[in-house]
């Protein structure tokens, strides 16, 4: 395969990343409705622990844990909107 | 849906998101071992503007555009192994 055909199949992988993260995002946005509804702690660190967990568990590789841990610490925060729009793009 | 209802389904989209980041690293890891073959430069930044703009107009939201471009800038940091094993778990 050749430099271009490697980046074409990285760019499928992106548009299917993009989907998926926007789904997470929904999931979250989910919960978080149903936490303020019963009054439930928005931030619950040891779920957060286990999101972690679960990923590396997950984890295969090449990507090492360490990676995987800092990507979905990122995943994480961004999930419920931190831009503090709360569901609207942009 | 209840609060673990929407968790499992994270975790079921958070299993997926591994998968395809591990993916995504495979290619990039081919890709670098291209460049290096071709002495070709490692970084190129108009591919990663290329990537983020494509990321930013596959985003349906609700992640802001500026929450996807955050998340694909890590992405693109990690896929190459910036642990330094260039290839192998941990």
């Amino acid at each position: 395969m050749s430099l271009g055909d490697w980046r074409r199949r990285i760019d499928e992988i992106d548009r299917k990343l993009v989907e998926l993260l926007n789904e997470r995002s929904r999931c979250a946005l989910e919960i978080g409705r149903i936490k303020q509804a019963e009054h439930l702690p928005l931030y619950q660190p040891d779920r957060e622990r286990e999101v972690l967990e679960n990923a590396e568990k997950a984890n295969p590789g090449p990507l090492s844990d360490a990676a995987i841990r800092r990507l979905f610490e990122r995943i994480i925060d961004e999930a419920m909107g931190s831009d503090g729009a709360g569901g609207g793009k942009k």
